[in-house]
């Protein structure tokens, strides 16, 4: 069940409904902002009677009886749709936000020389990964926290946040130490302790889709941070697997339009992995804006060729000045008048 | 093998090449149009040597060993693109050519008012089925001859050319003598005895994905009608089956710049097939332009809840206007001045 | 809606049965056998009152308003399971009944000593490809009718029945002319015309499900076989495509007792293109018999590595043999007493 | 590379041939038991004439230049195959082991006589969830520590060693220090952290096969194990995602032969997740043990209907009894005299 309190109603009044609800023994979770206030309520059936009973209680904008397994996170919740906001960078006004940089930190240099190529570029986040995910025990894992050293210094130098990769509990307190928002990887999507553990970091999450995870499963990993009281989440496409292997995934834009229906959490679009394929970066970067997504996680190198990792996905500078430009100006053609949205923020009743 | 003849070399030149295969016991395919010439060999192993003997003849600028299984649909076969036309519109140019219309052909009114509609949107061709592929043996199988008839009206009525189904060999005489083009269907890919029968009656080719084919498996379809002489084929992406069923199929964007950079075939995408769902129509169809398909087919119907079949993913005239325009503006920016390249035609060497 | 009528009801309470339904407008499809008889009723929503009205007639033993889109296939239409017959064969019996033979067919020698190895080893069908379905036109596409009179050949000397592949309907008469079964492959499981003309011919039918193909698609298919007049249906499991390619398909034995519950029709399994890795072929094999399969198709060559397709899915004499005396050793240890049902025959109302 | 030395070469020896390889920058990881020891070398690139080099130091039986990026897990590091010893059961000797429980511990009561059923029915290892992944954070997430003591007295009343799912690297001590066997599940087969920590706790380890992971990347995940010194691991197949919606999940039995083919490590099968049907579990069990399975692992409940988990998967006391009877006479069919290979041990040079 889904309670929408109006947004200048009592802070006492919101207690009365959530301790009228707790002493029938049900579970509240609170998602409040510049708007109105969302109370959705589990943990036991809805019995007859109560969403009226509620209803005549003060504040109370609406009752529904919910059926999405995904309460907190489904775009009833938040119809005007949910505002991330990292340092200087909004997600989900309708102007896309483009994020860039290497698949791993290399070295100090190198992250420098990438971190100002992005800002020429006009992207206005840095990307790079500390810690990696790799399927070989003998490949190379990251330079660790060193890594997130280098890239903090990269954003202290540029102004730009920084997303990076966090793959277990335990290390999501140093991680959130140097950076900006976490990314829960797409091996990671249903790594239950770990989202709760980055929900409860407070930071906004960058939460990709398992490459085998159904839409509905995604959303319910995406429920799991926005239930732990953090509604920073923005969802991240990256391509599924599929039967052909033509590419080494299907990146899946399908997911762009459906997922603006179903929640009113931003979504961007990853090309990069989504395909594997250098040379399709660019024009699926541009389907992605066109369907709709708030903006873009791209590879870049300042010589592709040479990267350590994910070389044969790279772009170059070059690639990612004309994909700035030109999603840009896809996105003005499709919404004239990109809104901004006072940033919203969440809390769960204690 | 892969033989490319100047444009300007001479018939009896070409005729030279191809008997001094036939004699070494080769099989060739000629793929002729306004530029050069290019022959396909293949039939028994290219042995040591023989790259070399046929580069000596007269006429030759080129011999290369082709690995690819497709040799004539193969990109390399013809790079600068091949221009489809069908009456007065051309498929392959780099302008979006938008075809529209029922799923089925119910009636000659509802036929001619959704023509009308069609037009006034701005699209140039019309699509309508007369033989429908129905998984049930107790659905409603289309109108057959009747169909194609009330299809033919509406092509004269509107001047726009008319696409739609063939489903049996048998049937492709029937079907081309009402039609400007025939559509194999996504069921059909790999009916190897249609493709090859269709291809014979020379009439432009629409071949749809199978909804499993790998890219491979599907350019080799393609292959089908131009090793039997007819180079008339626009690819149609109309969405693959995968682990998901949040939409029927998920459209396979990832195929538009991949098959672009495999084959000189023009590719378009069918998005009402590919979701499945109304709502998603648009922003997948925008998507598909920014990928840089030449083209779209789309379900419009005058009452669209209404409609026999496939309700559920036919859009209104309103949407239909609103895609044909912005359509045009993304591939406008996409590409600025697109060329109009001159038809190019094929013939196999008897 | 289905009906079902005594076994021992009158012709002619059939035959009212019958006209009271196509008065009030629908369609009926008759399955009769040696037990009860079932008519299956479609063309319009069954009306209120409808089931009283009809079960109130002679005759009739009980009246369910049917759910599944495959009213004839589903096992309710025949609790008690089809014996599909050709020649001296049942294939539903419970004892399981292995075909081999090569994939194609290359020679008359060839084929022959195919043939006595089959027979040897125990196996009591016969296969063998006359025209094949090749995704490149390039590549060899079977001997044709020489083919099919190299296959009957083979089976006058052993006293095997053949199940060879028919491609298109305007071949069915012709394959049909020689075969004591038709293969309808995993290509042409949702070619209906083609399954039409394939009932119609009366012969037992070998359906392969389609590679991609759901299980209430593949039932479906065999519905259109069914709604045709022709209960002489087999369905054979061959592989289904998925994100894996370690090997060429993937063979589903999730769907032989899956199958079993939902349908009547007897069901057997291709381990020899469901893995296309000859290694597998055993224990995939014996895996099928355990999982309750009614036979298994192989194919087997006398010299495997030199055979002119599929050679790296072949297996030998040896292997084959050892199949065959494990597969009826298991099929014992599971169903001790195999029941020999009499055969059932189906015939349409008019 | 991959070193064989014979097993009785001396200790010295094979320190000889370690330090040999660190000093030239190579790391070394060493998997021992009862025949030979086998030594994997990575790190950097083999050079031209180390194999020869290596080749001539004391106690060398042979050096391979592996491929296979999973050196240790691969067949040929141990052609004999590994047998996992837990309490008094081995797995991989080739009689079938099988392990039964509920799906997740609800209270003493139930579990106890859960364990006694199990122990009836002739099963020899109790499973039982005491943390589950949900992918709803409003379900269920198993009872903890409190569910491990009842597991660990269920074991010591019964003497039937215990699995259990291990979700984060955390909780490893705690698990490891009331259950036999630890279960790595589907959703964290790529959770590389997880394994390492697995890995070093020394406890045999059940490594699930990710729902959408290849064989490839399965067999790296148990390399992870493996390579961090630690080489009791079983395999278990449970199922994978395709597009077919008819059952949960398509156990994936063609893994079995493949597995056993690549790897010397031993597979058992999970016909509960692998299909999520009760009346499938039974052929599909024994489907799998026909395949050359090493055993299985069932979801059992004294009452199925009302089991607090995956009740629609749970077969009852009598099925499980069926399922034992029937797999070992298969079993015996298959391979009459199964060996007791000797356990085998690993140890990673320091």
């Amino acid at each position: 069940m889904i309670i929408t309190m109006r947004g200048d109603s009592k802070s006492s009044d919101q207690q009365l409904v959530i301790r009228h609800l707790q002493k029938r023994g049900y579970q509240t979770h609170m998602l409040s902002g510049g708007g109105d206030v969302v109370i959705g309520v589990n943990g036991r059936p809805v019995v007859d009677g109560l969403p009226e009973e509620v209803g005549n209680l003060p504040g109370i904008r609406m009752v529904n009886r919910s059926q999405k397994p995904y309460m907190l996170a489904q775009r009833a919740a938040r119809p005007e749709g949910t505002v991330v906001t990292i340092g200087n960078v909004q997600i989900g006004t309708g102007a896309p936000v483009i994020m860039a940089g290497p698949c791993v930190v290399e070295s100090m240099e190198g992250m420098i020389e990438a971190a100002q190529l992005v800002q020429s570029a006009g992207a206005t986040m840095l990307r790079g990964g500390a810690f990696k995910p790799r399927t070989s025990p003998y490949s190379f894992q990251g330079l660790g926290e060193e890594g997130l050293q280098i890239l903090a210094l990269a954003r202290d130098l540029t102004g730009l946040p920084v997303v990076t990769e966090v793959m277990e509990p335990e290390q999501v307190d140093l991680v959130a130490a140097y950076a900006d928002m976490l990314q829960i990887g797409s091996r990671n999507m249903s790594n239950f302790p770990l989202l709760r553990r980055a929900s409860a970091s407070g930071k906004p999450i960058l939460l990709k889709r398992g490459f085998s995870a159904t839409i509905e499963e995604w959303l319910m990993s995406a429920e799991y941070v926005l239930a732990g009281g953090n509604d920073k989440v923005v969802l991240c496409e990256r391509g599924i697997r599929s039967f052909d292997t033509a590419t080494r995934f299907t990146l899946d834009l399908n997911a762009v339009p459906l997922v603006r229906q179903l929640t009113h959490l931003p979504i961007i679009v990853d090309p990069s992995h989504g395909t594997g394929r250098r040379e399709l970066v660019e024009p699926m970067a541009l389907a992605g804006i066109a369907a709709g997504a708030d903006g873009l996680i791209l590879e870049v190198h300042p010589d592709p060729d040479n990267a350590l990792c994910d070389a044969q996905q790279s772009i170059s500078a070059a690639t990612l000045d004309r994909i700035v430009t030109t999603s840009h100006a896809i996105a003005t053609l499709l919404n004239p008048t990109p809104a901004t949205i006072p940033h919203l923020t969440v809390s769960t009743a204690a």
